[in-house]
């Protein structure tokens, strides 16, 4: 999309204008947002540069519209602005079609409306489904399912049977369906990974993750999930629907993530665990234990967020607590001293003297 | 291999057959395993999923036999269920030979019975060994030599030099042979990296790892260890044989690692340090010392796994060890001004009192 | 380079040459360096490994020119170490010129002296820079700008739009300008990542790092700077000039980070943080507030470097501080009972006993 109308834009989102109608090409921030612009406020900290934006109009609730010529009221300024911009973005890649310097395996089945660029590999009996995209250096081997409108960006690679839904995003250079890391034995036998990885709907994965194939049955990611860059799954992990996974994140093997649940980045969970739904975990936590439904925990080892913030704010105090429990262990010292002598003078032996 | 009597498995492994022999034709968990497949009990608390599992037989310990209709009995049942694993697994891939469409350069040499896909690509004086198999969009730098039977899966980069030994695995998108990082004086300039990166025989590396090349000499990958995904070997490291490193570990350069050490998620090395052989380090460690063989250290800084599962306990009682701690004060304060007062009535002055 | 004679190398680097002159071919260190190598001495711990080394000269401070039979004498031996070795180095690859066998868009524009490998990807209006090497299965998207000189290694990604200066190295496996992670609302809706990544001159990254494109504008990387392997910088961030990333390290979104900062392994940074020039910031430490410029800090939270040390020293005696803690309550409650029975003496009812 090239331009648009502020009237048509506040038509399709469900937005009001209040200001004059003109043509916008884009979205932008309000310091940077030209006149052919649209910006937005979404967080008040920001409300001083309202002032000073040339943005053709901003997105922002009814309270701020008197601040600017042009506002387009919303009862959720970042949800229309995300919405806003789906307009404007144009998707990546410069082909269309089946490249002849791909690799399709005469027993692939590649749908005519796909995209596949040179050097992408499709390997026997996969499946590439209707509007989807292989860019260069993608990998998808034997048996794997991509569906409908689901992109591989480039070097994105999805083992054997790897199955994909529709519309899954699968970053560049992530590897889906690698073996599970499984060794049996004092020789460290390989334990064969003959499970899969299924990627429900939806699903978005960013740059050089890695989802393990299971050792026995599945790997799976819930319909909706998000997942950051460099975020290592584990083989038999389950991961419910609409969990966001930030990066550098780590969840091992045969742990099963409950719906909505969020992971700041670097967090890593043990193996075998059960996390409930709506947990959120802080960055950098360490969970070695199962989590109840609707937690917030952070820290290692992970604990209630409450706790997590005190023991933030005492951790750089330790050196004090050292040091005021020596001098808490003089003094008692002293005072033991001190009522000894006390006791020498109130106890039996005073009575003795008494007795003289 | 499509089926195999359980008398035949049973007479490979050196397990015994106790009920009726049948074929079988690949192996699941005791909850999911169907009336042809194997199954195995190797965790005791999936011991009450013997009762209705439909597996063929079932591979456990002799005390468990008496449970299960067929049982194959093994005195290490894990060990047994991944041997079975391994005659069932079909390698990943789907094709063989050297394609046409690979890259191969002049000077270099490919045994004809090793697979190299199409959009490989093997650089001058590199060697690939017997029976070697060079996924799509691998890279092998000139120099190199990679094993009889060694597998670089899709987008496995060696880059110029790199020694991998015999059945070497190198997982999708892992980079061996990149320069390490090393830079000199004020202006941050380059020290070039003009050492290799050597992997001995039956090393397993994931997905997404990173091994530098040395500086000068050699990073060493030491016989039968296993790296998991996304871990990261920084230059100069040697790691002895049979190490293993769950996913997302970082060891800094020149550090030296024993033989069978294992690290656990996410732990992090400094540099220049020597871990003894038969060390484990648990999950999330921050190890900046030397560590004596045999031991098994958590925490950061890593201390004696006894220790830090004290640590561990204590950790989220630290805002209640700070409470107790100005009770305390507060207290001794109190007993203070007591001890005072008491000793105002019991010293000097009190004697003072007695001589009125 | 195959030799150099000794005095010419001390001539090109400003060394004094104190010995034989003779012909050298390489560099190595102490303790491997042959008869036709140069070695140096940066580190003093290796001092006593001047007295065997065979090197045909060692580059050294002049204090230690006595103990080798041909010295080098430098101010900076460590820097002309990495110089003398820039001089040997031979550059990673194995062909020139533009390959036949790599798919240039039509709207791309390479130029002459660049090398483009077979199956590297450079997509519409792409341009390639004088001198510029593009590697097996890179990827440079539409839009992007490749300056002179630059190297995108094996499988590096550079999606659209995005712009590398002079002298860039990208190392294998990494991808600059994949989607930052945006999304917002209860169905978590994506906020199309439309800004690009922009990488000044002289930026080295290492190997499978990742740096996200902008939400809106701009994703900058500073001149000089260099980021190790697996390294994470979120959507917005921008990285001043000179700063030295350690592998494994995370950056939130819209951080802004100033010159000359270091961060060694496993750090990571909260989103929307200042932190101010030459910062310093230990390794695995955790960021959540801005940091003010020169300070050296460490620690979940991070704390300035005295108090972490501190810290560290402390937290393995934590269980001991908990014991030590226990014994002095106790001590504290005999204290008061005894104070107490003491009070009882020597407290008006005492004064009663006097009136008896």
């Amino acid at each position: 999309m090239t331009g648009i109308t502020l009237s048509d834009l506040a038509g399709r989102l469900g937005m009001l204008l209040r200001g004059e109608d003109r043509e916008v090409t884009g979205v932008n921030t309000l310091s940077a947002a030209g006149p052919d612009q649209v910006s937005f406020l979404a967080n008040p900290r920001y409300v001083d540069q309202l002032a000073g934006t040339r943005a053709a109009a901003v997105i922002c609730q009814e309270r701020f519209a008197d601040r600017v010529a042009t506002a387009l009221i919303s009862a959720d300024p970042y949800l229309d602005f995300a919405r806003t911009l789906q307009l404007f973005a144009r998707p990546q890649g410069c082909l269309e079609g089946v490249s002849g310097q791909a690799f399709i395996h005469g027993e692939a089945r590649v749908d005519p409306s796909a995209t596949v660029y040179p050097f992408a590999f499709v390997g026997a009996r996969a499946e590439i489904g209707a509007g989807a995209r292989v860019f260069p250096h993608a990998y998808v081997g034997e048996d794997c399912r991509v569906g409908r409108d689901s992109v591989l960006y480039p070097g994105a690679v999805c083992m054997a049977g790897t199955i994909l839904g529709d519309r899954v995003v699968v970053g560049p250079g992530s590897v889906l369906g690698a073996d599970g890391f499984g060794f049996a034995g004092p020789g460290a036998e390989k334990i064969p990974q003959v499970g899969v990885v299924v990627v429900e709907d939806d699903v978005e994965i960013g740059a050089n993750t890695c989802i393990d194939r299971a050792a026995l049955d599945t790997t799976r990611v819930g319909q909706g999930s998000k997942l950051d860059n460099l975020v290592q799954i584990g083989h038999n992990v389950t991961l419910g629907p609409g969990c966001m996974l930030v990066a550098q994140v780590g969840v091992s093997g045969s742990t099963t993530v409950g719906s909505g649940v969020v992971m700041a980045g670097q967090v890593g969970l043990a193996g075998h665990l059960r996390i409930g739904d709506g947990v959120t975990i802080g960055p950098k936590s360490g969970v070695a234990k199962d989590i109840e439904a609707g937690r917030t925990v952070g820290g290692i080892p992970a604990m209630d967020r409450g706790a997590y913030l005190r023991y933030l704010a005492l951790a750089p105090k330790l050196p004090d607590m050292a040091r005021r429990m020596r001098a808490l262990e003089k003094e008692v010292e002293r005072l033991k001293a001190l009522a000894g002598q006390g006791a020498d003078q109130g106890a039996p032996e005073q009575g003795d003297k008494d007795e003289q």
